[in-house]
């Protein structure tokens, strides 16, 4: 093969050494257990589906997609993200099954980077989806497991912004009365460019009101006070209904004690388009990208014929191993038993006994190593069974 | 979407639903730790990697390799194995690790399938990598620790086949003289197509005791006589080394105490065309396919520019499963807390509770539930906390 490849891996491609590994095995498994406690059920999709099925449904971006061609022609993704997969399953296979249902998933999925940039490519990503419950209980249930998680994960310092893009659209849609000026206003609160969304609003032909309007909604940011102050922006019934689900949600999570890591966030816009009305996103100290987030998406389902309410979070693992920063421990390589042929025995009976105490003990035939000191070197405690019975053997 | 492909995966893709996701997590958390126990180290390596490096590597046939374009033209392929990734990792970022070197992985592999036949195109693999250690102490570690694999898997039924493929080859060499024939007879093997290779036998033009000698070598499989009887058959100084190795390997083995599960195969061929040395299969009764196989792959390292010599096994995590059977016990639905409103706050302090004795609680809003009595009918135990306190609380 060429020079040039040869330990090279795709753009936004990545490899996890095993002290990485430890730290992401053990803030998986916490989660795991946690979703489990709350009564979510595991399932796995597969890594490639159809791209008129799961391509178009996730709404990611075409060029964000990676795509192929399977022997019959048809177009084929790695799966973007794990809500269509499961909304095609719960419309499908789990038809039946009682609702609400709670469905829980940890699994790589993968989106195309134009260079590399530090951005990953395919990422693991562990959530919950909460399909067949209308109710304000359930976007609550699914924010403080969210919450539950993080914690479990051992972080403490992190925030939930707290959105809905119910209310959010209704509002732009009462001030600038067309989708085309709404999608530019909602483009530019997704990309967080508050200084655009100013120039767009003062080059607009608008009354000064709703210029006002406009401005005043970038505000909307902070506690549950930002709720009232946006009442008096909005006119139309649909505002007002998304404004009472977000009361009625703060009320929840302050049942939860959990308001003080909350934020109400009216700006924020969420990269998939499938969310209907709440929307939120976890974020931690220092980091400059969010933890995870998630919402309710209550249209998804009905585009597999199965119209019925969902909502869900996603939570990126490698973001958050990120800001937990390294494992303190780091691993340790606990019993290396170095033998040699006539005591082979010996060193498989020592192994046994102190691996069913649970030990780690690599059991190391000496023909097999070239430097004795510096392969040793590497472990807690070495154990020589070298040589004829009573030569040469005992503890380092 | 077009309701054709609605619901439809792709050729060889599947879900995991609940029941069996339970099953699969027992048997790969079990193995995990019994291969962490042996002081194996855990990597990831991505899904997506370049053909150029990975794809030939691997030595898998083209058509079965699931290729795609990057943006910048370059083919990449969904990983085939794990051997070739982790050959590139040791070869590159652990070139300066000690060795010994021992690495496990748990990961997906890709092959694709003409046709819907029940064969899977993406299957999880678990498996080891025992790295620079060219003893025949490695190869039977690795043996013995696939089997201590599957046994905490839980699985007692199985056999390991052990061939060599320098002895197979030395022996055709040596009696066939070119590698055309040597590679048809190498596909009778593969196939197991024992009359095909009977065949070809009478139609050669071969001394008579050639012919009887290819004829012989198809009886060499059964217990350590196999190895006498091979002894007889072949002259060339290769072979005589290979006949040797596998002495040492029974002899290690035997002091496994391991031998009763294990037969010698000299027919043995395997799919990848990287091994080497001793190659080996394990079986469970009454299941048509390998449950897992390995070997020693010397070669593929230099491919790399490293050449060392290195062993593993890999096990189908979904083959496993499926020789264990359904698991016993289904999965119990524990508790669910169905409360109204007022009632949240009491709902929640209870679920913290049992949550914390490790019970599973569903809590639920009865507002979300449309049918009452088939909902609580999957679980073991209800609880309602629905109306002012005092009135239609209390257990079902």
């Amino acid at each position: 093969m060429s020079k040039l490849f040869m330990f090279e891996k795709p753009v936004g491609m990545r490899d996890t050494l095993p002290e990485l590994y430890e730290l992401k095995r053990q803030v998986r498994d916490g989660i795991a257990k946690e979703v489990a406690r709350w009564g979510y059920a595991p399932i796995e999709t597969p890594t490639l589906e159809f791209y008129e099925t799961i391509g178009s449904a996730s709404a990611i971006l075409d060029q964000q997609l990676f795509k192929l061609l399977d022997q019959d022609g048809n177009t084929l993704v790695l799966r973007p993200d794990m809500t269509a997969p499961i909304a095609r399953i719960a419309a499908s296979t789990l038809k039946e099954a009682e609702r609400p249902l709670r469905l829980t998933y940890d699994a790589p999925v993968f989106r195309s980077q134009q260079r590399e940039g530090g951005k990953s490519a395919e990422f693991e990503q562990i959530g919950v989806e909460l399909i067949g419950d209308v109710s304000n209980s359930a976007d609550g249930e699914v924010i403080s497991l969210m919450m539950a998680s993080l914690k479990q994960a051992g972080l403490e310092n992190f925030q939930v912004a707290i959105g809905h893009h119910g209310f959010l659209n209704s509002f732009l849609y009462e001030v600038l009365g067309n989708d085309a000026r709404v999608d530019t206003f909602r483009r530019y609160l997704y990309e967080k460019n508050y200084v655009g969304f100013r120039n767009e609003v003062d080059q607009l032909t608008l009354s000064s009101i709703d210029k006002r309007r406009l401005k005043e909604y970038l505000g909307l940011k902070g506690g549950p006070e930002v709720l009232e102050k946006a009442e008096a922006l909005v006119e139309s019934s649909e505002a007002k209904t998304a404004l009472k689900q977000l009361y009625e949600l703060i009320e929840v999570l302050e049942a939860y004690n959990l308001s003080d890591k909350i934020i109400i966030d009216l700006n924020l816009v969420m990269h998939m388009s499938y969310y209907t009305g709440t929307v939120f996103e976890a974020y931690s100290e220092g980091l400059g990208y969010p933890l995870g987030s998630g919402g309710r998406y209550d249209e998804l389902l009905s585009k597999f014929h199965d119209p019925e309410p969902a909502t869900g979070f996603g939570l990126i693992l490698d973001r958050l191993t990120e800001a937990l920063g390294k494992s303190k421990e780091s691993i340790m390589n606990d019993v290396c038993i170095i033998y040699s042929n006539e005591r082979r025995k010996e060193a498989m009976e020592q192994s046994m006994k102190l691996r069913q105490e649970d030990r780690t003990v690599v059991m190391q035939d000496i023909k097999g190593i070239k430097d004795v000191d510096a392969y040793s070197a590497q472990f807690t405690e070495v154990i020589y069974l070298v040589g004829t019975n009573g030569n040469g053997g005992g503890a380092r």
